[in-house]
């Protein structure tokens, strides 16, 4: 399971559930499903340190929408994303927010696929400045809002959480939202599902290294972490079509055939690191990716925004946003 | 074979003896290979109607730069690499070209792993106007060069081949060099191996749709095609995964298993089926790349461009190039 | 007059009567002006040669829509300005077109100021392969449009004339639209107003050097031109503040007065003279322009698109064009 | 003199000395001219509380190296410079630093002309993580480097100078570094000009509003600052041509004249409102810049990044550099 990687608890979940038995719920979540007019909303929240151990990611909910098409930039299926994303944006977030709102938006600007976060934070209605120099002039629905794009490791040689809680022990918000490009393990789920967390967001992912994780532990305000899965690991989905041989070779040969054991005794290991024997060649991480990579990113980053613009904003609408940033 | 995807004439040819048999050379074909201190270049020429057949391609020279590490950016082995590059343009194109050279650069500039030709177009020295306003001032040893770089069919609405026939038709060159990002089968050769082609190219590929194709046929002139893959078509990576589990099935249960029997029954076109059914909920060319994809686009398309820069002009050298375009 | 740059026919207008009287129609030019709701529509029709002598530009018909705050985004005003510029478009082409509509997007993509052109084609509902591809789904209102941006001189070595006369031979389109960022004189001008001409454009402006012009008279078939002044030229700017300056020594010294007359006495071309020393040690065309010119260019590009998506397709609607392109 | 803006020391002292008389020095500022094989290096040195009213500027050395022909991307004279921007930061810092080294990219990296601060950050060695994860791997002449860009005002929310010390607070930097594009009063000194400070830097401009200013006072480390003029402020351009006139008048009709005396009762604000007038239609800061300023900045942040990789690190060439960034 460790080796198939996903960014999505409805992935580790769906991955939990095929290894051991698909009808009964994983132990320590909760899961409920609604359907919003062709729009999945899948709300998985893990309760219990079994849940956590189960799926690999830490106590508390993570939502999802799955939007089929939402790449492909219909008005309509555009503006409803931008009004669910908001609804459930304030779902998590119990109380008005009296401090401002800290957004920040991570990931590698220069790297398309990795770009949504960057891209995402200016689209964002910034209004901290103006609450600062020009108080008298500001409405009251209008939240004061602030940005951040830390950059990544790589180009600023410091970890993103220490420039985070750098900027979060002086600005003192009362929320951080943390904005990042996922990677999923299936295929149709990338760039058409947004993911919805209240339980912060590690950059470098899984359960350890929480030191640097931006969370309310780490950085001692609420976080709500928003993401889309732009990329699917090579590996993981290599390993993935494997499966599908497997399968096939129990159909035909029957699940008691000795090769059919075999096939299954190769352990989740074996497998993993045979067929990255065949993908490492490469110097560099891999993965699988749509070539409409670079308008998709402008789209995605423009949902992202905008929910998070209605979510914020007191009784705003779509096209008053847009009116507003021009 | 026409299901793997590969736009390098040296893989159609390992595909093509992997599935017959791996002693014997593909029949009309002719190979030869020489290693270069590290990088290793292999001319394969298609020499009859037979060779066309088995490898797909048309009759000509097809000759492969393979350098490990290429798009990392080791100043020493860009330089070499430049004038290897060189080398093997001038061995495709006899006499000493009397008008002017026209290079192609193909693709969309706005999709990053498509972008290689039109990078590759301005990074070249251009010459063509400077000898129509200032003849006198114009170096024997420069050679009259002029670049286009026409976009793709679903920007401009009109075929590429279109184009540049319309220009060629205008300009009369006495040889075109066309300039793509090609996809290949290997991921280790990806970003890190150079074709350069006598045959002109094809956009869209197959031996079909031929009058859209940039080659003498069409322009009525010499055309050299170059190209390096910066992708591997998602479909072709996991079609060769699941040919390792089959391999290692083989191994385990013996060739006449009736289950290696089973699997082996199963012809190309079923196994590509199969795959494709993991991979299309997603819409849109799924591909396998490099996150670093962009910065990799900025070192191969320097590349190309001045071992073309340093294969027209005469004694002309690398830092004379650097220090003329500034 | 030769020595203020300006690309708008308008403007050209007001320098002469400037100069010569105030209250008189210019010889061989007819105006026509209409306000709609904030909205200067001013339409200056060349008829004989003597306006051609008077404003520099060729017989025909120049139409400038001038719209304040055009640039920063209010999108009625947005809505009612794409329409407008489809309606100057339509009135400017008589009959409906048979054959296809090619629209060329001149200038350099990578020069901020300069990529209106280029980025106005990426905005096109372009169609024309549709109608090759799948003519029987193709609806009657939608008109056959492709486009081309050809390049500049600089990167390409051919005269973009050449490039456009190469393909209109080939693809024989029925009418061309050129689309080009032009230099206006007034500050207050840029990037808020929008000319059309029938009178095609002349890639380096001027009179002479017409065999490169895309005139009906080079490609054989109408040529609309539309542009935007992105940019006013530095030289052009001092000088009129300078104009300023002796203004103000005419009101304090009077107009009999030596030194004003020793001011006036300086003819254009020793004033020009005079400034250009003052700017000429920089290399390099020196121009005024705002430093939101980025966000700018993307903002006018989709004005002109859709103004121009609008003009050649029958009976769409601004929200029809956007669901088609996403 | 507050009416012409400049951000070079130099450029104050030229304004100041020619208002008042031309032969003495400044009082409270100490001068150092050497002219190194065309590379003009003035070094400005404010040193009283007379010297900071007269230059407008804060105590400290404000060192230019004027360099024609910068921008053009002769390879040599890019490895002077380089050396010498070097030399100079070195001459700056006293001792060799024990902490990190943290450099500040100032500016918005979405307008051209404004993102040499950002774009030098991407071309910087940055090491601090690799001490941090294999500190027995890195030589000992390396310098622990870390990096920020941190957005500007209008798209955070968040003034520069809070996000900065919030950042230094937690890292604890040994000495800051910031990158900015600057505005020079001369044509001829955009682009070709760098000027290093070591009294850090006023995101804004001016003696003002210094809770703001990176400083050895507000972040507690010594702060050097490095920039480029990327831009020439408009109304300063036309201002400095008016003088010109000004000049004529003066010696056509002498000192004496009456008319030479109103031009020059005319103060420094009547004639900037004056001029102002013309201009101020437009909404948006307006500046005079090159069309070329998109290939410029790639240049000038490279030479920066690595005039600042030399300082910082011992013993480092710049081919090693570029071997190492690849």
């Amino acid at each position: 399971m460790v080796y198939s990687r996903t960014d999505l608890a409805l992935e580790s979940r769906e991955m939990y559930r095929h290894n051991i038995e698909e009808k009964s719920e994983v132990p320590g979540v909760e899961v409920n499903e609604e359907d919003s007019d062709g729009i999945l909303i899948t709300r998985v929240k893990i309760v219990s340190k079994e849940g956590e151990q189960a799926l690999g990611k830490p106590c508390g909910s993570y939502i999802t929408l799955e939007v089929p098409g939402l790449h492909q930039g219909d008005p309509h299926k555009y503006q409803r994303v931008c009004q669910l994303l908001s609804d459930e944006i304030r779902r998590l977030v119990d109380a008005p927010q009296k401090g401002s709102i800290l957004v920040i938006g991570l990931g590698n600007r220069n790297v398309t696929a990795d770009s949504l976060g960057p891209k995402t934070i200016e689209k964002l209605m910034v209004t901290r400045h103006l609450f600062e120099q020009i108080p008298d002039q500001m409405d009251d629905s209008l939240q004061s809002v602030c940005a951040l794009a830390p950059g990544v490791l790589g180009i600023t040689g410091i970890e993103t959480g220490e420039i985070v809680r750098g900027v979060v022990d002086r600005i003192k918000p009362s929320l951080v939202i943390a904005i990042d490009a996922l990677a999923a393990r299936r295929i149709d789920r990338m760039n058409t599902t947004i993911q919805i967390a209240d339980t912060g967001i590690n950059p470098g992912s899984g359960v350890g290294n929480s030191r640097q994780a931006l969370s309310r532990d780490t950085l001692g305000v609420p976080v709500i972490a928003i993401g889309v899965p732009t990329v699917v690991d090579a590996v993981t989905m290599a390993n993935d079509t494997v499966g599908l041989v497997v399968d096939a070779v129990k159909e035909q040969a029957g699940a008691d055939s000795a090769i059919f054991k075999m096939l299954c005794g190769m352990n989740e290991q074996d497998k993993y690191q045979l067929i990255s024997g065949v993908l490492t060649p490469y110097v560099g991480e891999l993965t699988v990716t749509t070539k409409q990579v670079d308008s998709v990113m402008d789209k995605m980053s423009k949902v992202l925004a905008n929910g998070v613009n209605m979510a914020v904003h007191d009784d705003i609408t779509l096209e008053e946003i847009e009116n507003y940033l021009g």
